[in-house]
């Protein structure tokens, strides 16, 4: 039976909605703090994460308000920890299945997405650098990790989180014309992205895993989208 | 009862010790394969890594030699992935403990070691740029999570084998004065370190990790230093 768990999240932030959907997923109990990642409380790096960034968990000890962390609990970073911490403490989600083999290609896929995937959408998305053909490529890579139809490792897993926070911010992104990338790109992107033939697979998984419960409740396009205008368009005359 | 195993490795490659100390500790049967980085056998990409890299694991599928692998088994690669995988099948080797606080907290060191620790090692080491006190640095931010005696989280882990294989990388480049840095200083830098006393603790507990048999079985210093001597040297004037 696990503990007191609180997870400091923002709504913004991809990492932090990989575990926010994770706990979702387990249907686990949790208290849910949203930190303003753009004006953190003074306790927040002392007391939950030396590192100041989310998602963190404190996990254990007494029960207390989320802003008066106790010295007691456990406290957990990094988005990746935290989705096998969740799997973990719920053994029974499926989450993660028992079978090693199943289990290393989840891990093996999420590892695909940080050092492939995520390099390629920081750079295009956000950097508005290299070309929509390279990013295409990326998505492939991704794509070629999939089985026939299903998600990563056929049930779904920690693994379909990994990718999927990143790739909604994308369609924030490219819907709103809100990147790195030149005024009035984003929306062409998108298109050729959608209509593009050889990228079917990726877009029906994607759009598997946005279609379930988890991902409606812990996604916030309207936050999102509010920081990409500051972020992306507030400086430019 | 785990099935066949067969590793892809290089004595040169400290990803792969990784992988190597793993099966040691977990006193795992396996059918070791060194592959010769410089000279790929032509089957390995196709038939076990498509990356090229090791190390790789192919594991169940019927008994085969280890050049020619079979397609029934199932190819695993990503040292952390492989990491995992054997404290997997090997679940009472006590590679990584059952309490999901011990495992959130024998990943995150490996994290640090992935994003923090390796990056300053392979500048400073490798390519010879940055300061001593940089990559000093980096090592004090490890240590900062040791705990006062023992093991990363007490007991020996996954966590212990993150790190060790890039230090006994080091200590030949800096012995053997072999690494991207200047010519003579190698042994300067190891001095420093070694006689530093802020780095007590860091240098305690890498001293503890290299004692265990399973280091002494998977480190072969000779080959690190020849491929470091035409790496770093031969070129030279
Ligand atoms: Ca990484």
């Amino acid at each position: 039976m696990p503990e007191t768990l609180t997870l400091y999240t923002a709504s913004v932030c991809p990492y932090a909605q990989r575990v926010e959907l994770a706990l979702s997923e387990a249907k686990a109990p949790f208290t849910r703090f949203e930190v303003d990642l753009q004006n953190k409380p003074e306790w927040y790096a002392p007391k939950v994460n030396p590192a100041s960034k989310v998602p963190a968990i404190a996990y254990g000890g007494p029960q207390v308000p989320p802003d008066q962390p106790s010295p007691e609990s456990t406290k957990i970073a990094e988005s990746l920890v935290l989705l096998e911490f969740v799997a973990d403490l719920y053994p029974d989600s499926g989450l993660l299945p028992k079978d090693p083999v199943l289990r290393a290609k989840a891990r093996f896929f999420i590892d695909a997405v940080s050092n492939k995937f995520n390099p390629a959408f920081f750079k295009f998305v956000f950097r508005g650098e290299g070309t929509l053909d390279e990013f295409v490529a990326a998505i492939k890579e991704i794509q070629a990790l999939l089985p026939a139809e299903g998600y990563v490792i056929g049930p779904f897993s920690i693994a379909d989180l990994a990718l999927i926070p990143f790739w909604g911010r994308g369609l924030v992104a490219f819907e709103n014309d809100l990147g790195g990338f030149a005024v009035g790109e984003g929306p062409k992107y998108l298109e050729a992205i959608k209509k593009n033939p050889e990228l079917t697979r990726f877009l029906k998984y994607v759009d598997d895993v946005t279609s379930r419960p988890s991902f409606k409740a812990t996604f916030v396009p309207e936050v999102i989208k509010a920081r990409f205008k500051e972020r992306f368009r507030s400086g430019k005359a």
